[in-house]
């Protein structure tokens, strides 16, 4: 019988810390830098960094058809291009070696000093090469919040935000791992009440607490992907902090959207949760009413329970928890975004990332940005220093962190942390 | 005394017809494929293609410090990454090479025939790999008409657009050469008099008159590019096609901008001529009122003198041409755009490509786009065969081409033509 990874009551011969985000059964992908300057493709278990490459060189991945050197790779885009079929293979046989009973790699410790390291000894990598980035703004109370805020409350939705899973293309070059610290961008921006706009920092900085989704090669162009087919494609998600400049973006985003406004940095969390880690925690989104065209609509559960949080860390104090919001408030599901996104045929490719936008909750305290948190700065933020916050200050770290939680498991995502340095000056 | 490519009393050993948009002079860089199936980067010289990968083989690079294959990958990105005194080096090697003086090749018979092919027995391809693509908006002529048609008049430019060479990011993976069949795009649009959408295929598939600029790695994150430096980091400009589908445009834009109105494919021509080619065609831009803040200002010819024609070729009947433009047109440089899209301290890698935006002319017959030329589909435009067209058919093919001219030489694009296929249907 064929093991599965997602097995609840297996435990590994690994220790993993009580409240770990890495158990056996979450057996994440990643790329990182080994202590002698080796990338290579790994997973994670516990406070463990497992190095794949090394693993398949020492034959562990016997019997699974995969190139010769699938893991000895900068980047996930090939593994990820191989199925989904491949992946769940990968995945259980992770498990399999990892798995308490199992004497093999557990008492072999030669081995073991090759594959396994500690957190410490490694640095996280951008996980997949980036082909394309999209953005959407599938959550409805962020869509209203904002609405509600720049124009008018009584249609603080826009006339197509109902029908669409309103998305944008985003930048790729600048998608960072959690670690790397940004500047605060310069940007034209226009002084209240003037007329003519000026040059210089932004003052305006904020996050946005999201998730993205990374795909597998989905389609030729011209095709579109059928929304009941669309998880086929996803291959797993990061937590992502969508860095804004607020009043960069007011200036600049009409008629043609966001643009220096966000180009400046995006932060993801290093590890790629699987889908079918995730699998346990599906639940039902919110009802969409009006329903959605055919092409839109799927039934069941669709959406994910995903406990969100960001925090800010000022220089030298302590961590506030200024959000906690959940996944599963989104209104539009994956499957939705991915089909709408292919729907006039446009390519999707391995690598490819697919942000939710900004994920509110219902409640003030699960807000997923400054922004709407203080509402437009209007209600500064007390953290735990005693210091206000109306949106990021020099120096500040901000930290996202989420994670599915039943009574059997907990899959979680790590975090994404990064610091935002004053501006950027010429040596 | 070292030769100059851009010499233009030289004359090639190879022949080139009168009108050539390839003589000697030009010397432009792309990929093909050759009838063995060898992928190669290679330059063009009247009808002939030239395999650079053999010419490096066969040492006539030599004295040139080159990566052994840089001239045998299928990309660009590489050779472009060395920066402007390598471009520089090769493409006055290579008119030395053809030079009607030099009888090393041209007297070797057996060289010729595994270096030079005509042009049908080769396949061009993408010349680079795009990691990003931006898309600007930088012609006042066609914001101007647009703003009028769609909103007011009197306010037909928006407050930001004199100030910002406005832009947005676009969708990579449908960037597709010269030749290649699209098809419609389906897509959700909102009937006129209608509050409810429906899903359908587009009515109004337009495409856009643009040229666009590859950039070579400028900058590390962070860090802005000034504008009197930019320059530097562009190495060369095509053609391009944006397709644009108007009716999902107009009901998905608001408020994150264009997005599958204009990812179903972005058709680019595919042999990248070079800004040192481009250098005896400067010219100054408009006067620009007001004055642009500092971070933007430059001074002297940042324009370019490029004659571009849109023509649009029903199935088996005779072009028609619909549109004659210049690049000289644009409101804003490409030294701006390139300025103002790393003021952020946004990064930009070898291979992105940044497009112009429609670009449009003071009179009627040079708008860049049909929704110009009809004026949103009230004056449609007889074609020679007799029909009219109002936007583009199924089974049209539309043909764009750009050439600068003075009393010594014409340096050309060639074209970027691609056939408008009806909907995709799954097989």
């Amino acid at each position: 019988m064929p093991i599965s990874a997602n097995d609840p009551s297996r435990k590994s011969w690994l220790d993993v810390p009580q409240n770990s985000d890495f158990p056996i059964q979450n057996i994440p992908f990643g790329v990182f830098l080994t202590k002698d300057d080796v990338i290579t493709i790994g997973t994670r278990i516990g406070d463990h960094a497992i190095d794949l490459g090394a693993l398949q060189q020492l034959n562990y991945f016997e019997g699974i058809e995969l190139t010769d050197d699938m893991f000895m790779q900068d980047t996930l885009n090939d593994f990820i291009s191989d199925g989904k079929k491949t992946w769940r293979l990968v995945r259980n046989r992770i498990a399999e070696i990892f798995d308490a009973e199992n004497p093999k790699l557990r008492d072999n410790p030669k081995q073991r000093d090759i594959i396994i390291f500690t957190m410490d000894e490694i640095e996280m990598q951008l996980p997949v090469l980036i082909g394309d980035y999209t953005d959407f703004y599938s959550s409805k109370e962020h869509a209203t919040n904002v609405g509600t805020m720049f124009r008018d409350p009584n249609n603080a939705l826009l006339p197509n935000w109902l029908h669409i899973p309103v998305g944008y293309h985003g930048r790729s070059s600048t998608i960072i791992p959690s670690g790397i610290p940004i500047h605060r961008p310069m940007g034209q921006t226009l002084p209240n009440g003037e007329t003519s706009p000026v040059f210089g920092p932004s003052r305006l900085v904020d996050f946005e607490l999201e998730t993205a989704f990374i795909t597998t090669d989905a389609n030729v162009m011209g095709e579109n992907i059928p929304v009941h087919e669309a998880e086929e494609y996803i291959f797993g998600m990061v937590l992502l902090n969508d860095w804004s400049a607020r009043d960069i973006q007011k200036w600049e985003y009409v008629p043609l959207g966001p643009f220096l406004a966000k180009s400046f940095a995006s932060s993801i969390s290093p590890w790629i949760v699987t889908m079918e880690a995730l699998e346990p925690f599906r639940t039902k989104g919110p009802t969409q009413s009006p329903t959605p065209l055919p092409y839109l609509q799927s039934k069941g559960k669709n959406s994910f329970d995903i406990h969100l949080e960001a925090y800010i860390e000022p220089e030298n104090a302590e961590a506030t928890l200024v959000s906690q919001s959940n996944f599963k408030y989104m209104y539009w599901t994956m499957s939705q975004q991915l089909a709408h996104h292919t729907s006039n045929g446009c390519r999707v490719n391995s690598g490819d990332m697919m942000g939710s936008g900004t994920i509110s909750g219902p409640t003030p305290n699960s807000y997923g940005s400054m922004l709407e948190l203080t509402w437009g700065g209007k209600n500064p933020i007390k953290m735990s220093d005693g210091t206000e916050r109306k949106f990021i200050n020099d120096n500040d770290t901000v930290i996202m962190k989420g994670f599915c939680k039943n009574n059997e498991v907990r899959i979680g995502f790590g975090e994404v942390s990064s610091k935002l340095l004053p501006p950027f000056t010429r040596k």
